[in-house]
């Protein structure tokens, strides 16, 4: 490894990439070296993203020209299949590499080619990969090659349900996630959909019907527990660029307070998670620029005709913890740096 | 009854007293006579209000000054608390009175006072006020004179459970409802809560351990339906002015083809409630500026995982069918008028 | 000319198409009866624009499939370049035309084809086009069979400067018209530079060495007033759906109060303009959803050191006075109807 | 001066004290001592603003509690006309000072109270304030005491104007700026006019006869040019949160490329201020979140008919270059630091 860390990103036009472009510019021990960019290429980052000018020369290349050799991590920031073609001989060379798409996130094959349409193009590697919740994972972040940078939605769900279905305190057989998302999420594409008319003065749920973070939920928090949930999980899109807002229902098998207890304990230690006092309304503007998740519990004591349910909130930024935030606390770890590096950022409110 | 219905409005400063001035100005058979305000009054409503400057001559008289003599109707638009004072004696008078505030919306004296903080002034009115849904009350409206018009969420929530329950589709004892409402709902206050600056580029749930309107949801549908529904009801505030969604989930008691059809059989002779195709996604913008409701299901039959759920999704405009627009239905349907006099506009979209 | 009137629309899926479609099935004369698009043939109108839906059964239909002699007036509200290639043979056939494209705005030819960067394809039809705003040249309209749909922004700021130039209060040759306009605008194209991660929270002026509506109204001010104005015009970009602020900056020849005074009687019966009191300030939100457009003066006499000059303030909603709204008032008047026919919506505020 | 510096806040709790305690919290060399609050006197900073939580255990203190002699620098983000009153006693004890407020930014008394509404306090302190525009008067505050942080419009017109002014590039007689500022701008007090349902969707002009920045604008650039500009100054809001963009209009006295590179001159070495090559599009949006400043210049060669201007477009974030950031700026040089320390955040894009 270099003194400063080499990092090249592959893919770095869309939103996921100008906020690993952001966030590394100022990491303190990180030199950004390569970008790439199959439209843009040779053109200076800051002429696309002039709230960088002044911080970085590079240019983008092209996909080709990426030089590993010269590289100690490659980001990718790429659509949904296209690292599965490269990570292979990437790894030959002895990059780490860290990945923002869903290529690496399943370990069930038939599951990912089911819900990514498409075959995977180095089923063989996925065993090695980490899913890169330092939460859930740290350790095995530490040391691995190959890191699956979880979902947005995914963050939020898990790191709202992880402490209670480890202790064994919600019912883990019934569990509903009604999750709200800025629309940042979407991507920078040009489409319809996403347009500021489309989008502005409008609240609606979206792929209602099944969204692919619901099976690498449904994985990632077996593994993690020991038990695979059985949960809805329903989108929604909210006008506003970034944060994801999600509220869960769960049936509790303990009084709140045992809840709240092991919500706080299992988080104490955790850098990037805060556990509001029971009964707080979390809000994404309390954590919008910044790596924090916050997560509270609450209960509907006052109302009698009610199902018995625990509530749980949790919110995020998507494009930090839920995205470039998060996948440079990997590379943090994996690079034997403080975890926090970089990453230190207060939410910028209002 | 004059031959043109000469109206009242009681509070007509807040964001539901301006719409019902927007919408009754452009109703054919509507003369708005009067209208009170204790802080604008002797001021031209076209003053505080410039969108209505050449529409109405009307100025804001102080609340004594209120000629209930020369009403057909009265409309209040009031805080809680305030109707309830003054009604007795407009019935007295033979005058219609349709309150947009809470004081009549439930029959349980004892519930009302434990959320609303407060005695009730005239107990013994109650039992006279109907519930202004239309849905499930049109008979009932049509000789009321007293018309308790139904909270926002409250519309939203029981238009999307009322066909589903009745029939016996879903198990009434295990519902949650999820719902996000615009800004609009909390009024036109000064607060800091809601100063643009708290609410753009932010989602937040608010008052998850109790809201208001869940208790009159459920005597509502209790009424409507014979058996007393379990439910949890969580609102959240969404960066737009108007809208609501209300995501439901419940455990459904036949095939989803079966709901939907008791749905659309439910439905089919509505003016204002339109059933979606199964799978459909409502958006609040598609019944943005009008008195629609849209209302859909799904199931997320491709995740193996999941508890056994039908999702409920209902879209309004939370100033028209859950404020004034409904107001004016029950309105026509008391005065023998065509319940779609005046309401008929559609969605300002985008 | 039938009893009711049958309109068709070319190009009815971008955003001036969705309000002609809105405004023209709200209107008590018209049926609409043709609608095509070039992607969305075949589709019911109601599938693309769910706010429509039980307000028409019209389908879209293939360009070539329009049945002019079925019909009385054709809207054009396709891109720019589109109209001029079809129109000649629809006068032919007698049908009225109005196209809210730029094809037929201009007189110059030469100036129009610098500008839109292609020949013009039917130079010959130019001189029977009459530029469609009311407030100029009503009685034109009244027999013209092709008319011109001004720009959003022109609109704007000739009503502004109109009756000032007209009489002379203003000095016409150093004129500032600095415009704001919402997202709408610039249509519902997919373009990244229209995302909504792109708009929101953002303002920014564009097109500023040269905008296409410029030359647009220096003609139409120069033939309707009877000198040639010399000025300078901004566009900047706001986060907001609809509307259009226009500030604009003249050398006064006289007192305000007098200023005001033409201002208010050039205007007394226009009934889509309304002046304000010197010294208000307009908002964009007093017409959304309105033809209305606003207009104000002001001066700044409380500061010492300043030029001398007079601001004008003009406010509308671009999708229809500034484009849809006009459009229809243009129809309403070439077919003998009530001008305001269909277009008394009241502003949707807030 | 303590090896860390001792900071203190007077008036924390509105949005420039939330950026000044988000900012200070982060700066290398700064330890947050104090902060006050009439209204949240007792409660920990956190429990105002959860963004903090974890990142400051400070407490509200009630204003007469500051301590001044435990403290290097107070900044006051008061309300204007409160500073004056205790700042001759903190002078006195050798404190440093920066009012974020108006009290000090002007030096002719007799302008202040007639634009301010109330008598000076102080009048005999305001020859020792430097007025802290670090571009015109960096080594005057280097050794300030009390320093006059600049309003949010004045900051990004005068920076906009300054090169061209002082270099005699454009006629200092005949100016005028068309600014534009997001909602914070108006604070986080309580008001009907800055709610969120008043200002989505929404644009206009406000204070248009006359604000309290021009005369700052025109003295202070008076001062630093040496001739005293005559302009026209209009402010209009925006529905964004953060940002403010000034289009100004001036004659040239020299060709365009002259004065860009007389531009480029000026702020060759400024770290917060960057020119764009002519013809750029300057956007809020990239300089959200950052302390930087962004000007470019254009003109409408394309047009014939026009009068003989320059147009100048500039760009910052009203909370950080407007307010909170230039503050931090100026303590640094006042107290010997590096000027960019705690102040290198990139934009938050999107």
């Amino acid at each position: 490894m270099h003194s400063t860390i080499q990092v090249g990103i592959v893919g770095g036009t869309g939103y996921t990439g100008a906020e690993l472009l952001r966030l590394l510019t100022q990491h303190p021990n990180v030199h950004l070296a390569q970008i790439t960019s199959r439209g843009e290429a040779g053109k200076p980052v800051s002429a696309l993203f002039p709230h960088l000018s002044g911080r970085t020369d590079l240019h983008f290349s092209a996909p080709d020209a990426l030089d590993a050799d010269a590289l100690d991590v490659v980001f990718y920031a790429t659509p949904n299949g296209i690292a599965m073609h490269k990570v292979p001989e990437l790894l030959a060379k002895g990059v780490k590499v860290i990945d923002l798409a869903a290529d690496f996130r399943l370990k069930d094959i038939a599951t990912w080619e089911q819900w990514y349409g498409m075959p995977h193009a180095c089923p063989e590697t996925l065993a090695q990969a980490v899913y890169g919740l330092p939460e859930f994972n740290r350790e095995a972040i530490r040391t691995a090659q190959l890191i699956a940078n979880p979902g947005c939605h995914a963050t939020a769900v898990q790191l709202a349900l992880f402490p209670l279905l480890k202790a064994g305190l919600i019912d883990h057989q019934d569990i509903i996630a009604d999750s709200k998302s800025g629309v940042s999420g979407a991507g920078r594409g040009a489409a319809v959909g996403t347009l500021y008319s489309e989008i502005a003065e409008s609240f609606k749920p979206y792929k209602v019907e099944g969204h692919r973070h619901h099976p690498e939920i449904i994985e990632s928090l077996a593994h993690a527990t020991g038990e695979r949930p059985s949960m809805l999980f329903t989108p929604h899109l909210v006008p506003m660029i970034r944060g994801i807002e999600c509220t869960l229902y769960a049936k509790p098998l303990a009084p709140i307070e045992t809840l709240q207890q092991a919500m706080e304990a299992c988080y104490a230690d955790e850098p990037f998670v805060s556990v509001l006092p029971a009964g707080s309304m979390p809000d994404t503007a309390h954590v919008r620029g910044s790596n924090h998740l916050h997560v509270s519990l609450a209960s509907q004591t006052a109302i009698q005709d009610k199902p018995d349910r625990i509530i749980i909130m949790s919110v995020e930024d998507n494009l930090i913890k839920g995205a470039a935030g998060q996948a440079i606390q990997s590379m943090n770890l994996a690079l034997g740096l403080d975890e926090q590096t970089g990453l230190t950022q207060i939410a910028c409110l209002p």
